[in-house]
């Protein structure tokens, strides 16, 4: 008999037990009906693309990361892999919308929820496979700011009923510093975007740091002064677009355009009833990504900010510009759910979960061979099924305190027995497994009284 | 400007536009939903896994079908590939099932809907990438013949509800052939099971074909014979087992064993209330593979067998074996379900779907500035999302022809209107984007008039 193989996940990857799987499951199923009840509609891609189309997007930190692919015949052949396996959904996204440019409609509203691989550096907390949900929505030549506040109105929501406690997304327009650096002079695009990077890290490390970084980058001391109070400033929304608008009166460029788009979204969020806790603005949020060209979003959970943004996203004036001509501006923002998931059981702030499996019902057959009783119980399992309820059906033979020990193990909370007593007199016995109840109930009866022994069932 | 990136998928995947996405979404719910429904648990395991244990199962086709998945560090070190894509649900099963064992409860009833992965050469029909939704019960130790029978009444359920039309479970149980063979003194269990992969293509290439490949494996002339008129021989489940019942009164052996398994599971399907033309046993069902050791299913399309088995399975005698001491005795089923779809749209069998979007309400907004009027049709949407509707926003400026024209694009059946007029006199105009017609609704009946418009919602 050869030795055994040790059985084990590759490392960086979140395998989940049953129980948990519903948890999870779960986060997902509110995420996806979240994203629906605003009309965005599903996309699937392909887990691998061709390696021309996955690794244009930037030479560096990404391309090392990626996981290549190839067949068993095509390595014996000695060919390079042609494939790869996705790293964002931003990238496929780009490559659907250009192949598919003229069968969807404008502006397209799409979700999309599946896993995404970067072969990072194995360590807690980074994962080489985790689930990305995202949203964006994609115009032809233009797309109106409206979308801008519409993308955080819908997160709200979603981590609203996901019960995760309290959370903040923070946004700010990246036209806002870029125009700030235009107006003191500093016109060059590159050395905007390095600024920006640097800013990006006031929240983690401090002004003083951020202050060495530009200055180390040659921006003027005054301008410093006033970059680093500018991005350190707090208050109301309503101060801070008060301190923007004195800050561009005089300025008609990129400043202006920034705060002109900033203050629509601050509006628009609040018509959309969204309140002021859960999204301010944030002019320290400049994203790394140069992508990002508008509004930029990420979000705290406000006791937990060393979790890091848990949802992040920003307006692009050109998604797709590497397949395609057309001009395909958007907006869109990403739940990392593998990696929120995975804090937030850490620190225990999921809501409990009751159910420890799918079934809400066990029915225990008595007889191995198929009798009158067996029939009975099956034909009850079956009525409770068509009144919503999950029933499992335990076949094994042996003893009733077998079967109620398996009951408890799995965490089913009610177990029906027929035995020939009970199929004389047209009843069932119900064990209410947590309380360890036991009751005869009338055929007639069953669903209304699980309904009401189980009221948040169907 | 350089030059565009063709953008396109690999070949052997199945990228959907998202109203196609919809109708493949729905079938994988009604799946998802049918498991649940008899307390199947679910499990996501990751894509990729390593190499040692994937590849363990067989050595020939599948191994030469592989993915092996490796990152840019690994090859620039030359590191051999260490990690490979699954090819199929139950490789993973068995590694999930001994490295989580003793955190499961036993029978382990687990669903899996994942995509997985076979180099396959690329040609119509055969996908690289594709969806498996699969269940099992594993044992421990033993497991009880019932679920033999229960997994055919799922399956029925299921595809009931998905409305693909007629269709069939064939099942048949391995050591009934094999038990035949014994008696007739074959006793090698090697040239049994190459005896019953030529028996599994009766239905394909026909009977003299069959006959002439086992004589070339040296079976005697009337024992051949006997074997062909016990394979080929139709009737009603009860006439089978009669005919069975004759063939084995004498024998004590492997044939006797598995005659009692199928009368069982024949038992219980009808006491599960399962309609023959349903579940009907087909003795020439034998599969290719010699890891089923008892009851075995494949499932066809009345109107179309040329579509080949849409969900197969059966029982084996031990899930993990190389991965653990444990004896884990099985018993599953996997619906292919991206062929499955491919293969029902490519022939119009699906019903026809009336959503095209998931959205069946639109809003569209008068005014880019946030005024009264927005705000009103803002709180109208969110009303109707309490009420359970999917509500679009449709944010863009202009004409009201053209909100009209995008509404018509996307497919979503109904627009409101609020101008300055509805939001004096407190209505709203309701758009049906079907009928053509418009008409007004006060505030307080807007849900209940959207209700009766389209009773099949919320």
């Amino acid at each position: 008999m050869p030795a055994l193989i040790q059985p084990r996940t590759p490392p960086g990857t979140l395998e989940l037990l049953p129980r948990e799987q519903m948890v999870f499951q779960h986060m997902q199923d509110v995420i996806r009906r979240g994203f629906e009840r605003f009309g965005f509609v599903p996309v699937e891609t392909p887990v691998f693309e061709f390696k021309d189309i996955l690794l244009t997007k930037s030479g560096g930190e990404t391309e090392k990361q990626v996981y290549f692919v190839q067949s068993t015949g095509a390595i014996k052949e000695g060919h390079e892999a042609e494939l790869a396996l996705r790293f964002d959904l931003t990238v496929p996204l780009a490559r659907y919308v250009a192949e598919h440019e003229h069968q969807l409609a404008f502006p397209f509203r799409r979700y999309q929820i599946q896993r995404v691989y970067r072969g990072e550096r194995a360590q807690k907390g980074r994962f080489r496979e985790f689930y990305q949900c995202d949203i964006d929505v994609i115009g032809k030549d233009k797309l109106g700011i409206g979308y801008d506040a519409e993308i955080p109105a819908i997160i709200v929501q979603i981590f609203e009923e996901l019960k995760i406690g309290d959370f903040t997304i923070h946004f700010s327009n990246r036209k806002i510093l870029r125009g700030f650096l235009e107006m003191r002079g500093e016109a060059d695009s590159g050395k905007q975007q390095l600024v920006l990077r640097e800013i990006d890290k006031l929240d983690k490390i401090g002004k003083d740091k951020v202050r060495e970084a530009v200055a180390a980058l040659g921006l003027a001391p005054d301008c410093i002064d006033q970059l680093i109070e500018l991005v350190s400033f707090k208050g109301t929304n309503e101060q801070i677009i008060q301190k923007l608008n004195e800050l561009t009166t005089a300025s008609e460029g990129l400043l202006r355009e920034g705060f002109t788009e900033l203050r629509h979204v601050a509006d628009a969020l609040k018509t959309l009833g969204v309140p002021e806790n859960r999204a301010r603005i944030n002019l320290a949020i400049a994203r790394g990504l140069d992508y990002y060209t508008g509004t930029v979003y990420e979000t705290l959970i406000d006791d937990h900010p060393e979790f890091g943004s848990v949802c992040s996203g920003g307006r692009y004036d050109d998604l797709a510009s590497l397949y395609t001509k057309s001009k395909l501006p958007g907006v869109g923002i990403s739940i990392g759910l593998t990696r929120l998931y995975d804090q937030l059981t850490a620190h225990k702030l999921l809501p409990e979960q009751k159910e420890k499996t799918t079934a809400q019902v066990m029915i225990a057959l008595l007889d191995m061979q198929p009798g009158e009783e067996t029939q009975e119980a099956l034909y009850l399992g079956t009525k409770l099924r068509h009144a919503g309820f999950n029933v499992e059906n335990y076949w094994e033979q042996g003893k009733l305190d077998k079967k109620f020990k398996y009951a408890d193990r799995v965490g089913v909370p009610f177990v029906i027995i027929v035995g020939p007593e009970e199929l004389k007199a047209g009843i069932v016995k119900i064990k209410n497994m947590t309380t360890k109840e036991q009751f005869e109930v009338p055929h007639d009866k069953l669903v209304e009284k699980l309904r009401a022994l189980a009221p948040s069932r169907p």
